[in-house]
């Protein structure tokens, strides 16, 4: 459930008035729910209630800053993958000790940043950066706290893009290292092994592939254990998926996966550190767009929209369905009618919805592309030098913008002339 | 031809060696040859001379003003398809009058402008933007040159997401009412004819499906005349591609395409009007980026670099290849490895080559990807928080920062704490 419903006719985030933020703040431009992002932490935490655990939000599917600060508040954790999102995190609020540090490329400085920091823990992807990171932090008299990430083999059953689980993956370290790894891990003298780290991929629609990586972890824990290694947590990733699609069967509840997460683990004694993304932000955001033209092609209507693939890149990348929905409530005897829903960028690829059946629109009219707030404004760009989409945080019958719509102007701003052409 | 090549044993962009501009800016970053910029524009330029003919870089491939500014000086126009491409063209010194406005959502704002500032002519695709534009003109007093891009429904061969010229796609005006769009617009107070556009795709490897096309624009020209328009200018779009894979056979050279335009175009009297982008820019560019981890997976070798695919999309977008070469040129004897060459975003989708055979590699040594100077930085966001990558402009012996990294400070300093999260 989110915010984002039909109130007097009108669609609102919470209870303002998406067509005021229109009017206001110009479109296309991306819109948060607060009360559904926080209502997503709450269920998806209170899923794993009863157990030792830490709810790392990912960092990645929204790095906004007000967006962070709202789940600090609820004492919601990070994942970050970068030296700039563990900077957004302590920037937010986010203590160091509830942040995780993933990804396959991490840096002397990022590294650095995060031992100074002293976040929780180092998810590491390979045995070339736990030996970059022992020397780091040995360099400072430190052990860093580390957890190996295992590659389980499992196929996510997802976007291929997103899945990240297979042994063919560039992630993690492979199953049949993994007792190597961490007798590698334990030799070295900047490495304090705490846990063991998996993450499949994202946005799966089903527990069955989850469960299997689960259940070969909570092996390996054992066998680990009995090798002598110190294993008090297990990080087991995010990738629980959303519902986009309303005729299609909806992705298992947080409740359905916390309980398949207590069975499987809730006899190691570690520490359960998730990293829910999607699952936060995925539905607590929309892309609120006006409609330039309406077009009927040769055999095709297309309906031109303010926002395109620069703003949301997830249809042309990932052949990703969003909803659309008008901001007038359709009443019961609207006209209906089928078009391809595009964005002005001069690519074919620019198309946000194909043969899509909507209430019937017209120019300037207002519309939201929803499940919007993951994986939207992160991946924005200004390609075709369109201004850098700006994002809003409603909060009840407040809003603000949290970031400004970076304009032409600004962006010519970046660019200096070579003295030569001056 | 391009002008990096390795001197004394180092990769150089002219006469600037590589590993200079690593040491000095640091990676990853975009660096550009303004040899090879203005080698390939005098070439595209020359194959059309004899004819009455404009040459107009499609800014969009590679909008940075110091790339604009050095095709300026060489007489160049610009094809643009938003406000901020109009903005950056004028800024760059291109004179109106060698602009063309492209784009299927243009907005009232971007009309005005173009209108304002006297571009060459606008590239009408639709029926409603063409009303639109004559009362835009008409409040002003004025009659906007325009040119209908007309749909030829030829199939250009191409990859998906980049073929423009087919019935279904959202591109032009289709070629069966070619005739009635036209009556249209001459009926509108606004609008003064002043040709034909037409534009089936991009990165094309064979003439037969320009010539198809451009046969049809040449047919449609005698019978518009027929009936009494004004056609004086075609515009044929750009679309050549350019050879990335060097086991590919290469793309038919600027000249056969001359030639091939000259032998449909030249009887009939039209200024001819071109779009080249990725033929000028795609070549003269190169992404430097560092090796950070050589891993080695349970069934394959992984080179991890700094750059990814937030600085360079093509690869993760289109399945496009690039060339990699490392910046110490082999010897005899060096010896080889295949790996799949991989950025640091937590997304399989993050490769840039997969089962690649180069030169062994190891951390810390200097590569570039090839071929990275149309459709690299204009699309390079910051997901991740990944700071914007920087582009470099070399000279001769002299190179400049014409982008300078946005680093993570300023990224964070774009978002704004919501008045309740202060």
């Amino acid at each position: 459930m989110d915010h984002f419903q039909y109130k007097k006719g009108g669609l609102h985030a919470e209870d303002v008035p998406l067509a005021r933020i229109a009017a206001e703040v110009g479109t296309p431009v991306y819109v948060y729910s607060t009360a559904t992002l926080c209502r997503h932490y709450q269920i998806f935490d209170e899923a794993l209630s009863g157990t030792d655990h830490l709810t790392c939000f990912a960092v990645k599917a929204n790095s906004n800053l007000s967006v962070l600060a709202s789940l600090a508040r609820l004492g919601c954790g990070a994942d970050v993958v970068s030296g700039g999102e563990l900077a957004r995190a302590l920037a937010a609020g986010i203590p160091a000790r509830r942040i995780v540090f993933s990804g396959v490329g991490k840096l002397p400085q990022e590294m650095d940043a995060a031992l100074d920091a002293g976040i929780h823990q180092f998810n590491v992807e390979s045995e070339p950066e736990l030996e970059a990171l022992s020397a780091l932090a040995s360099a400072k008299g430190m052990k860093a706290p580390v957890s190996l990430r295992i590659n389980p083999d499992i196929d996510a059953k997802t976007h291929a893009k997103i899945s990240t689980g297979r042994a063919e993956n560039k992630f993690g370290i492979a199953w049949s290292r993994a007792h190597e790894a961490y007798a590698h891990a334990q030799s070295l003298p900047g490495i304090a092994i705490v846990g063991i780290d998996v993450h499949i991929g994202s946005q799966l629609t089903e527990l069955g592939p989850f469960r299997a990586a689960f259940d070969r972890v909570a092996e390996l824990v054992a066998s680990l254990r009995a090798a002598g290694h110190g294993i008090e947590r297990i990080d087991l990733g995010g990738g629980l998926g959303i519902p986009y699609q309303p005729d299609q069967p909806a992705p298992p509840l947080p409740s359905a996966y916390g309980a398949m997460v207590k069975e499987v683990a809730s006899d190691l004694g570690c520490q359960i550190i998730t990293e829910p993304g999607r699952l936060i932000a995925g539905n607590a955001g929309v892309l609120l767009t006006q409609v330039i033209y309406v077009k009927d092609g040769e055999d095709r209507r297309f309906v031109i929209l303010d926002a395109a693939m620069n703003d949301l890149l997830r249809p042309a990348m990932y052949d990703a369905y969003h909803g659309i929905a008008p901001l007038i409530e359709p009443g019961p005897d609207a006209g209906r009618m089928t078009a391809d829903f595009v964005g002005p960028v001069c690519e074919t690829g620019d198309r946000f919805a194909k043969d899509r059946q909507t209430t019937t629109l017209a120019a300037g009219d207002l519309v939201v592309l929803r499940s919007a707030g993951a994986y939207g404004a992160v991946m924005a760009s200004s390609y075709n030098t369109r201004p850098l989409v700006p994002e809003v945080l409603v909060h009840g019958a407040d809003y603000a913008i949290i970031r400004p719509r970076i304009d032409v102007a600004a962006l010519l701003a970046q660019d200096q002339l070579a003295p030569w052409l001056a």
